[in-house]
């Protein structure tokens, strides 16, 4: 009988079977699931650690492209984004990628990409990404997995239903919430290890939240997803709740400001933009740390001397 | 560098990559991939020949139940379905599999049923499987490829949105669309073979819509499912179109009917719901074939034995 339905099986597959597209694919510093109907990730799992946050490897450098791995009928393209009304979210950031040009630009691959609100990927979001590499100083490891997905809304009328946009000429689906996983563990040898899942809204979210709010069972995540996550981790020896052994604070209005100001400093073109930056944050009621003081000056002193007469003159005369 | 790559990707998986479960699953005469996250197959394989269509295995003795393969977080069950608007439709029907009791049942596990619209499982869809199983008589392989779909719509404002609907406890997705990918050969030597890509929405279709009007480019089909369907196919070496070779012709109004009234008199219960049936066509205006008239003769010669006064008096008696 066992031959028998082998021959079966082997007559279903004679010309192969469907493919997916699901495969794990390995990058440099992430792996990820590729979601062919949706051209965007499932799921993108990293490692962090302190020492791959050391690094000079920058974002300038790096171009938001398809993934020449995706085959060209299910890849994302850039024209699918632009004007979209959507900002292109990165799964794995580019910031836990210091430590390597390489792996960097593969975080810019749109098979890491997922349509994500403005506000949400410049802020909360972003703030999450920071409070997992700030666990790096805390915890050896951390792994994190990132991935979209689309929840259903429930109507007056009882029906439960799953509503999403497609963008571009690509039809890229939008999701209604991102998730996070985020596990970490002091050293090799101490474990249990701890866990938190969490799924935000993309769409902004103030600061008045805290991640907290956003905090879920590891099994509604998995139910929502349709993912088994860290399938190896024996869940019965008993998981801690990250936000009992670690806060959980995102980063808060005024150390998030001064962070992002200092970014932009360090990147302002003209003197006039420059003080505009500081007068932006004077008027947010916030004084700048020792740190942001001396970005200043250094930049201050920088274009003083790009902009001076003598100098201008120079560039004339060439 | 090739081994400090491989070490990274190593300790990203330390605690296992999540799990999708979409994996492809053998059954004795089906193979599929199942949707964790819909509870619903993604697609689902099968080959027909003219000697499986044979045999006594009957639907009578086959029960809708969880696949018992499914993890319980991702598995449908019968009673996300009861009361919900949808039936249980199957993706490899239950009368592929004549030849055997066994693979009949395994077509009977949720893993091979979408949530689909009464009419349209009743009607079109099951004329378009019957179509399959005739093309069995003028070709000695059929492939048959059939899944669910939520396809978009554009809205008056040009937004593209997918939506559809999930039904009971375990969120059960209701597809907006299916599909069926069919590919034929003459003998084993008869190449290039002949396929047909068709997208039916999940919805009560008339006898006045043909089949050819569902008719798809593969490469269409393949955009809108993500999947690439037999992928062992060269497709450069020319494969001809399903419904130019045949007639890609379902059942006409009046064949199906009396295809229909037979099973239903064979399964006739009482003598006044076998006249009801008879009138029933006789109000249709189909006179009943030879067949038809023969199984309805043997009927109602069955039943009158059972519903005789002495008959009734002997169940009485016992
Ligand atoms: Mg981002
Ligand atoms: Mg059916």
């Amino acid at each position: 009988v066992h031959e028998k339905v082998s021959a079966a099986q082997r007559l279903i597959e004679l010309y192969g079977l469907p493919l997916t597209g699901a495969e794990t694919r390995s990058y440099t510093n992430h792996i990820l699931s590729y979601d062919q109907t949706r051209r965007t990730p499932k799921w993108v799992a990293e490692h962090l650690s302190n020492e791959k946050l050391l690094g000079r490897a920058d974002r300038k450098h790096c171009k938001f492209k398809p993934d020449p791995n995706i085959p060209a009928l299910f890849t994302a393209h850039n024209d699918d984004y632009l004007g979209s009304g959507w900002s292109r979210g990165h799964m794995a950031p580019a910031a836990d990628n210091k430590f390597s040009e390489k792996s960097m630009a593969e975080t810019f691959y749109l098979s890491n990409i997922i349509p994500q609100n403005y506000e949400n990927n410049a802020g909360f979001w972003n703030r999450l990404e920071m409070y997992c590499r700030e666990l790096t100083e805390r915890f050896s490891d951390v792994w994190v997995i990132s991935g979209p997905l689309t929840l259903p809304q429930v109507y007056q009328d009882g029906k439960k239903m799953v509503s999403y946009q497609l963008i571009g000429k690509d039809d890229v689906a939008v999701p209604t919430h991102l998730y996070k996983v985020i596990l970490v563990r002091k050293d090799p040898s101490a474990e249990p290890l701890a866990l938190g899942a969490f799924i935000v809204p993309n769409a902004p979210i103030s600061f008045e939240h805290h991640l907290k709010e956003y905090q879920v069972s590891l099994t509604d995540l998995q139910r929502m997803s349709g993912l088994t996550f860290f399938p190896k981790i024996e869940k019965a020896e008993g998981l801690k709740n990250l936000c009992l052994v670690d806060s959980c604070e995102l980063m808060d209005f005024k150390r998030f400001t001064l962070y992002i100001t200092s970014r932009k400093v360090v990147s302002a073109k003209t003197l006039a933009k420059l003080e505009k930056m500081m007068s932006d944050l004077e008027e947010a009621g916030i004084t700048p740390d020792n740190y942001l003081a001396k970005l200043y000056q250094e930049k201050k002193q920088e274009l003083l001397k790009k902009e001076s007469p003598q100098n201008q003159l120079w560039w004339i005369k060439t």
